[in-house]
């Protein structure tokens, strides 16, 4: 099995928060960023985010920093979050020139992701939702939202569509918020091109078992991206992989190789007070772990535990291995 | 628009949880609790489980004491939780023998709903989840649940079948566990007669925006069924309805008007330490307060200040009315 | 009864957040936001962080903007949060020396606050807490913790100090979590002028019934200091008071007057998207509708319903007044 | 040093819930209970609660059954919930007629546990608390507790008196409901021998670290008394310990050698649909497996390795270990 990781260069930048918004630390170019990627063990991919990490102005350039890093663009994130027009919504926004807008971004998203070899982009529509109760027409927001991505999917088919889902933040609420309502919104729109981001702290945030909305969307051949990070359920802490959730994490690897998932293996972490490299050196570190820990214990064997159904007995023949 | 209100028949029993299993107080005979649920005033339906508080055995006595006391059945309920055969999951078990058993005592319950008039069952799938990592294979639980809805709702197209989601309890997760999902298995099965209930309480605990809920389910013509009642979100307290999410009612009751839904107002409250006759009594005068609330307020009025889309003009709006 | 209303500042700036760094407005100046406030009706004070809003620089300026506006400072905010040095912790910081600097900075907030009429600071202990299991010595945290606090409360027994719990953010865990701990601390440090502010969105983010928290504190003689806002309970979202917890609020304030508060009721919020000052004009109108509504029942009349002890009368009785 | 296990003997009852009141297997008699914990590998001794296990009626029977598996009360647990009495609550009460019933259960739970040689009781307060709003008075209610438990520490002060806190279930909220609060709470009552029990699911349930928890309570002399077992944050759901948070397992066995614990490891499992035998003995592994860890890792080096404070190189250094 050949795993491929690769990590959002947003990593290595400033990381700032509501209290601290010029960053923890000093923020960085996209080229030094790139670089510290590249000095990752095992590293060989990374996202970039368009137009924040990558623009129209110097995509050239990273075209270039990227040839010399040996690093390959994984996927390409559409930023419909990070700019004050997108505030009330993008692909749902109610004012249908922001809609427009929020398309045509897109779209240019994956001449991009074409452009630069990724073949994807990821959309993760931070800003389409809502903080109040009587804030939005819950059916027309929906409604749009099939209309911009049949758009946006229709544009080219050989660039795939990842749709990323979150419960919240920055809204209170966001629409898609869940594996199931993503996987809804990806049949609704009906292109083959279109598929689904599972981020593992937004499932745990979303109260699933990231496992089982694995299954489901891998079962409904909608499960084309993933981003691994960990956190404490009730917020995106975006985390250490692993530092929390390690049962859930070995569960997630082994359903990754039982489905035969061959996308990219990508960290989403926002190490706020830590070392970017180190936090991605060690998430990987962790991943490699489980993957071995997954090998040694076998998956037919795995599955045979699974089908007889005793969970202590399973949960007992996986501590044997990892607590000797 | 005639608003028609229905109890569940098991708030008026003994109501025990896993520290005082034998109730809070003494259960009651069916017939009983039918006379108390008569007692209530704006009341005209009843929710009744089967085979629990309506079997084969008191099939006519219960057909009786619902003329007695003028009540209808509102919706059977199936129940496919509370017997030990059911533990490891009932639609969806491993084992085919439990899911042929499931599937029939289903058909049975629709013949009863026909039987009673109330022409529509409720199945809701407790058992069917998991506690553990490493416990199912996610993929064929869902297969098994789509076949055996299939064979329900198949079974005869003039009752209508309500699948309940709810994230959890007595699992610590149940697959069947938001509104997306629901609506993405009834889609999956495929027949006009099968559709979804929401429990407000359960909708709650999925960390949903119930009017949202009802909204994406409306939109796809799959709004079947709606229980009433509150909770503190992390846990399915069935509280009087509107004691804690008062604002939240005020939106979903503007929302059920918004789309017509022209079903039963149906009340599924557990009073372990109330009067269950008091606690009916006050969520239906609680109902008909935010009913006549909205109406004063104006659909009308309301769907333009959403369209508006400052938020905070139309919580000021409303408050005007309920704080002046 | 002579309420006495107050907002932070920080209200009426740019708003950012990790994702808009930059803010959802153009920030503004002290002054320019002090004249906002000052637009409010009902408004009389604000809420200051030093060093940020006010600084050493700019007191003179502060003063003199207080007198033209007409403003009380209700508080001073001594900022432990938004700046690097304290990204590891202030007041419980490994690091002797950011310790020192950290209370000395409380003590020159206390000056400024005296200097300003407000006689008492707030330290809300953003920084200190951890992210990680196996980051941080619990035990010693906890007696730098007490060692600070003596330090700052001893300074000056002429200004108040106000120590404001919250469970998490900016890090994943705040050692200063909940009412209960904020009383065990400031009684560890055993001053008179130290005691606790609740923060209603923090309580409820704590999982605490706020008025419990509230009765809690003023029974222990240590509730000092009010901070209003609503959020979803699993996040700080700062919105609008009584967008979401009505029911809780009436309940708050309520016994709010029943334990004879008469600190100032400032206001909390973070409006990212909405107009700061609609925003604090809706949640003053709110709290005094509230007021108004718990005058109408009668603050006797609920004792004695609460001693009758029948929860359903008692939201019966208070649901005829707002939804009759 | 020499860990002795304990498991509440309840685990191998019927084991019920609110949809299977009949439970989801047989119940057996006490007798049959205890020869089934004796079968346990490790396990030395047992939890028994009184008047439920353990009544005046089989106290001799139970002595002798205690001798004959050779196994020692850990613990007396009072059982306040479990009858319907107690139903609004027990020490604290508003009836002082039940108020002075629990007071004297506790105090013959007290001679029962000296009589048994368990020398130390537990006081969990399930219907201690309330609903909903406006149910209680939070300031009499906490006054009722203390007072209660002055009478009951006061008794005999050769038995220990452990209060268990709990956020909610039965209630939905408890009053006594975090470590902080009962700290508080045992330090108002004053006497050397009351001190805290930590269940860890109810820590979790809290929101707690449950290390942190630990540290704060040690650090103040009250650490008496442990239950293990775990669950998904959100609720008490008894589960196999380490099932789910094993790296927070990991720091709490840590810090438990750290600052000398040297009370019973007791199991506080609900194996509803699980064989209770299975559960205990793959718990006692799981914790054996983890101290074994723990000393593989060294306490020295841990404690270096966090006074370093960087918190990725320690999770790291622990990865390796059970990741290899």
């Amino acid at each position: 099995m050949d795993i491929r990781f690769s990590a959002g260069v947003w990593a290595f930048d400033g990381c700032g928060d509501r209290f601290l918004l010029r960053g923890y630390r000093d923020g960085k170019l996209v080229a030094e960023r790139l670089k510290e990627a590249a000095s990752i063990p095992g590293l060989s991919g990374v996202e970039l985010n368009y137009p924040a990490d990558v623009t129209d102005a110097n995509l050239d350039e990273v075209e270039e920093a990227l040839k010399a890093n040996k690093l390959q663009a994984s996927i390409i994130g559409v930023d419909h979050t990070g700019q004050r027009k997108w505030q009330f919504g993008s692909l749902a926004a109610a004012d249908p020139g922001i809609r427009r807008e929020a398309v045509i971004l897109a779209q240019r998203g994956m001449d991009v992701a074409a452009r630069l070899g990724a073949n994807q982009i990821n959309i993760w529509l931070g800003q389409d939702g809502f903080d109040y109760c009587f804030q939005v027409d819950y059916q027309k927001a929906w409604r749009w939202l099939v209309e911009s991505l049949k758009e946006i999917a229709g544009y080219r088919s050989d660039v795939r569509v990842c749709v990323e889902y979150k419960p919240k933040e920055p809204r209170t609420h966001a629409f898609i918020n869940n594996a199931a309502k993503a996987l809804l919104l990806v049949q609704e729109v009906g292109l083959d091109n279109i598929g689904v981001t599972i981020d593992v702290g937004h499932s745990l945030n979303a109260g699933e078992n990231v496992a089982e909305a694995l299954a489901l969307l891998a079962g409904h051949g909608k499960m084309f991206h993933f981003h691994f990070n960990d956190n404490y359920r009730s917020w995106d802490d975006d985390l250490l992989v692993g530092s929390v959730h390690l049962v859930e994490y070995i569960e997630l690897l082994y359903w990754l190789q039982k489905v035969g998932y061959d996308g990219w293996y990508s960290l989403d972490v926002f190490p706020y007070r830590e070392d970017p490299v180190q936090v991605c050196r060690e998430s990987i570190a962790t991943l490699q772990g489980i993957l071995n820990l997954v090998n040694r214990l076998g998956i037919p064997k795995l599955d045979e535990l699974i089908a007889k159904g005793d969970a202590i007995a399973t949960l007992s023949f996986i501590r044997q291995h990892i607590l000797p």
